[in-house]
């Protein structure tokens, strides 16, 4: 079948061989990845099947990943990915949302039968599918194993993005420009929030110049009024206001590497305090922004922002930033590095963030974000959204 | 804040007193929900923040829900339900993605300080986003508790909708009808299959009469040729053929009420198996749905579906449907009752189910699916798309 993989064989070979220097430095065997986001960097799986348990396995001794999953996606994985068939193991129909069996007793069995079953085995704890459930079965299961929490391995070597994976970062960054541009355009009185979505999904999809865009793993998000006080409420058929604040927050992915992106208008004249706070917001993230370099520690890019907004009399408290790149539903944070107080983790040319400088208040709420990747030069944003309160007057 | 709940509080009411009669009779003082569905459910709560942790309580002897999540979700909390102040309750920011501390030590604080920290307590322990961290930290906060799995007790008290419920589930059933349609016009040779994707997503979002839609749980999906063998691949930019298969799974999510349906169509002269093979299942389908009456269960209307199946030479290894209703990302099934072998679940007039009689052989496969409510004159067809092999020559 005609599929177009994302990236060169060498380079999947290239991210095994990090992360099997990652298992052996924390002492795994295996590592069992639930993640679709891992999953995917790992070997390129890629389908909407996440919401049955799947994994891709690594084993130290084994040339190349294993794919474990429902049977009737096994074919994906073999179109997707350049897996052989004999690591493509499909699970038995029966054990889907069975009430006392799970998938997991059959992965418990090929493990077993690999010869594996008293080894040293990562999971991922807290991966979003991977649930409690799921690991009592794994625990049960393979009672000689030592299992234990392999804290977000293959999350954090995706950490440092590739100029393969740039490339579609920036595709990704120049869909989101032309989506928040459209959609302020679109923002008049009397349109309706879901309008304005619908026109957001169908350029988010189109793309620019044929890169087309994958589902993002947030949806398109949109606040009114007081709702902006709050950051992740969705679409109404509420009408835009003559007069009022509102915030959009939007991504784009490019083979599922996304760029995420926060605007912030006011319809009609907007009032003092919302046009400082925003004027703030912008100031502190060009300041940030400037110092992204590569030997400057996350939570020192922070402490640059915090320190205008205490000079303009603002704090906030939650989180600026954090680190985005391929990802799946729902969530587009890589759950690695952060850029918050206390985080260490040294910038590196190649890491890429969101900078989201939302301010959420009693009463409303500002946002003006950036997509950036950390250069010689400071933070390189990958859209080019004016940044600024955009008023529609 | 102008925010149309989709029910009234009465309806809210009835359900958690549904819910507290399964609790007593299941031997729980106090449930956590963290499935966004039944999050929900409960109390209306809605918003993209179910990629944090958070949660919904509800305890035998305190009257209305609590909702614990984010500070900043905090005010979606009481923007979209009924829940006062003091049930509601953000936890600190830096819990979020820290490497050693979790948002649910926090919850176990409230359960401790409110006095319930040795009771029964009911965990979804294989909701999609109920980790196995999420768990530890549970299992280790509240040491004196009795925690165990609540066996998807509130999915099961969703299985009958409500009168209210059923309108949603009509209103999606007319958006996918439209939806369908408009995708299937649209495939002609030469265009790009995200192309088509971009019409979808715009027609779901834009509804019908003002009845606009939120996301899907799934996003749409299409498969082509030899991608028809398997049923998650989601769009490319190849071009469609001007002869070959296609499969195409759409929703439409009304208040997220979710009304699936796919169906099949062949660009040129289709060949004689694949005409056979759609005509089996459009007949497997008519005769199940026929008999999808209360007092029959699931295992029987999958055994009428198998037994066409069967008289035509053919077999279904995964189950033939499951139910369907509100939810989130990634699943619009509920995880509860399945058409399928063995599962003696007792029909009731209201229950909705995805008849998903998509048959996934070697080289390709063909699907011509159903969303219906269970009546006393059996399964009364959501959507209104011809029900056959679509021919597109």
């Amino acid at each position: 079948m005609n599929y177009n993989k994302p990236f060169q064989k060498s380079e999947y070979d290239q991210r095994v061989r990090n992360v099997k220097l990652r298992m052996e430095k924390a002492g795994f065997e295996l590592l069992i990845c639930q993640d679709p986001a891992n999953m995917n960097w790992l070997t390129g799986f890629d389908g909407w099947s996440f919401y049955t348990p799947q994994a891709v396995l690594l084993h130290l001794n084994e040339s190349t990943p294993i794919w474990f999953g429902r049977a009737q996606d096994a074919k994906s994985a073999a179109i997707t990915t350049d897996i052989s068939s004999e690591n493509i193991i499909g699970f038995s129909e029966p054990l889907v949302h069975h009430q006392s069996k799970h998938p997991f007793d059959e992965l418990c069995d090929l493990i077993i039968t690999r010869g594996w079953g008293s080894e040293r085995i990562g999971v991922e704890l807290d991966a979003h599918y991977y649930t409690a459930r799921a690991h009592q079965h794994l625990i049960n299961g393979l009672p000689n194993a030592h299992i234990s929490d392999n804290v977000e391995l293959v999350n954090w070597a995706r950490l440092v993005k590739s100029d393969a994976e740039l490339v579609y970062m920036r595709e990704a960054g120049r869909n989101v420009t032309s989506t928040m541009n459209q959609a302020i355009s679109n923002l008049k009185p009397g349109t309706k929030q879901y309008e304005i979505i619908a026109d957001v999904y169908h350029s988010q999809i189109t793309g620019l110049d044929g890169k087309f865009g994958d589902y993002t793993s947030l949806c398109p998000l949109i606040q009114v009024g007081e709702g902006t006080s709050t950051p992740h409420l969705t679409w109404t058929d509420e009408p835009i206001p003559d007069n009022g604040l509102i915030v959009m927050e939007l991504g784009a992915a490019r083979r599922h590497y996304h760029t995420p992106l926060t605007r912030t208008a006011h319809l009609g004249k907007p009032p003092e305090e919302i046009i400082r706070l925003a004027e703030v917001i912008v100031e502190g993230g060009d300041t940030a922004l400037a110092a992204a370099r590569p030997g400057v520690t996350c939570g020192e890019v922070e402490e640059i922002w915090q320190n205008v907004l205490k000079l303009n009399g603002y704090q906030k408290e939650s989180r600026v930033g954090y680190s985005i790149g391929l990802n799946y539903p729902p969530d587009w944070g890589e759950r690695t590095a952060s850029l918050r107080s206390g985080d260490n983790t040294v910038l590196e040319a190649g890491m890429c963030f969101h900078f989201q400088s939302g301010m959420w208040l009693k009463e409303f709420g500002a946002a003006i974000s950036e997509s950036f990747v950390v250069t010689e030069n400071g933070g390189e944003r990958f859209c080019s959204v004016n940044r600024e309160l955009i008023i529609i007057d």
